[in-house]
């Protein structure tokens, strides 16, 4: 098995607040990320795929069926957007990179060919990255690496 | 002259927009920078410092002074900020990265000794930089190299 | 166990051509890459090894015994070079990221102690990157991560 | 006056070769460069722009304009190319970084506005680069910084 | 499970070298690395969490409680310092890369809540990195991706 | 004139510490980086020539010459060395970033063809770097950009 890695890119606001809780407990748990008024950054999201290459082309899958499908379902959704104000997925919640991952994974799952979305990556500042391999499932090991 | 070099951080949102033009004319001149609701960045300020090595230490400017200036005076003041709303410094002027660098300026040429404050650059994403190097003076060319 | 990675580099030109496809099927599957041409690219090879440190050492592998296996093996033959015309590896096999990863994966193992090699990256462009960990095993799980 | 700069990439391939030198002294020039079937890079093309910010808009250029121009005449010619084989430009010239960027500059200066046109800065591998601010002119300093 | 991964920096001097071998040996195994006065580098720590998002804070781990553990536990010992001379943790060890691993893994893991620290990278030049998933657990498969 | 820029890099240790100044006047100036055993760097060099390219090479300088000059007088000497024990340079001159530019500039003036060295850059962290143009010579501008 080969893993192909691309690297799609996106610019948004968010602000880390859970309404459930207090304004002090959101203070306390997310400090400066819980400002008002929100702040924003430069998101590198890292998909990849893994597959037997193809015996005639040499290719694990198309790049170009890649890069349309991230585009339409997280670029163009997320990119320069407020992703508390402009994006449903993050009505009811918080979008953290942990659960941004899980969003952008359920989104892609469904359009990328079955077994072959392997990990996201998702790198919100240069210190700072998040790893999803999607949920366990029954009766097998994580695919997670 | 030696010149030095450090580099900072924050991460803010901001929106493109300027009241005194039509909203057709603000989508056309900054397109999805216009999204009503903001969209944000990781920006990399890196402030340029010039000066002859004090004999004694062999520094042109102590890094710790440096810094204390550029947090107090600007990291503090954008980080995790949405700068239309949260920043005073923008309520009048659009936060493009070109205005951002003339306001950065003047926040710290007042701060660090006469003559030492050498170029601004302010990277907005990977692919788009901005620098800035004073107002010329009249009668002399322009500091700016 | 440690995982020990070092970096390669080498610059080389290719074109992507199944000459058993017809013309238009292979610009509907390489695109741009099919250029008759060719193009080029500066290829970033990371080869990891695993092992348990050496008690006397603290290593893993002496990094000057990699550097010369992997120079011989992949830099010397493909660095500076047209993959199609100058390297036999790619006579009957379209230099795709994936099919070169397993021709070099073929390369090293036979010089590096047995178990030892781990995992090959290479990285094409800032954006694409790819990832091989050999053949799965009869009766064994895949030994890649 | 602000500097603005916009990255772009195109990979291809070329061969260091002076027709008019005997083979020996274009090895001995330019050594693995002179490869007779070639070899290949990622360019980095960093343009950079200068201008007083536009009151109105904060803007020094628009980004989009700037971005149509680089790569309708650059990108487009260069991107997946043999440099040697496949562009015009190249047909009576070495493609060396040098003369690729006296190449860029005659392009671009004729669609970018007059006086804008700062510097140009092309990077062929993560070691070098190379910069060009234009030809000097009759009776005033070189513009370049 | 989601991955979070928070880099560290710092910078340190080190010397490779085996009492218990004799000069040679220790030049033939570590070359230059064995230089008697040292050397330095800018050490890159990155410190993977894994963990399931808390459904409530939509998080794996508080940031600032990983920083506070990390730079405790590590920078403040080892940064701006000589590792074999000011460090009692390399007394005894070669402060080769797989060796600092170890070490780092057995201050981190007793800080950090059981079963959440899931990997080292030490990165010790552009070229030469390492990884650590700690020991091999009697009865149970590696913990190691 | 075009400008060629080569990177290269060392690993050394040093001391920041004024044999002329007291202990506690040490530890206020130069702070952690004082510790009496040194601490190091993974330090970046960018050598940057100028000149106007050869009509029949197409090139500024051949990279080759300007390799083994910078490799000769600055890497041998400096890479994996204490700047303080071990290199002459610094026996009377504290090893700061700007006293090594200063002193970097002095070895190579007189092995680059007159006129030809334009400008060094030393990354000394990825957040700390300088850049140096030489001495200003009597009657004429200063040389740097």
């Amino acid at each position: 098995m080969v893993l192909l890695t691309h690297r799609f890119e996106f610019c948004a606001s968010h602000r880390l607040h859970n309404p459930s809780l207090s304004d002090r407990e959101n203070i306390e748990i997310y400090g400066k990320c819980n400002n008002p008024n929100g702040h924003g950054h430069n998101y590198q999201l890292d998909v990849t795929i893994t597959g037997e290459p193809d015996p005639e082309t040499g290719m694990v899958l198309e790049l170009s069926i890649l890069k349309r499908i991230v585009e339409d379902e997280i670029c163009e959704r997320y990119d320069h957007k407020n992703l508390n104000l402009d994006v449903p997925d993050f009505k009811e919640r918080v979008p953290t990179a942990e659960n941004m991952l899980v969003v952008i994974w359920e989104r892609l799952r469904g359009r990328i060919p079955e077994g072959k979305l392997y990990r996201l990556r998702l790198t919100e500042t240069a210190n700072n990255s998040f790893e999803y391999s999607g949920p366990r499932q029954a009766g097998t090991p994580n695919g997670a690496p």
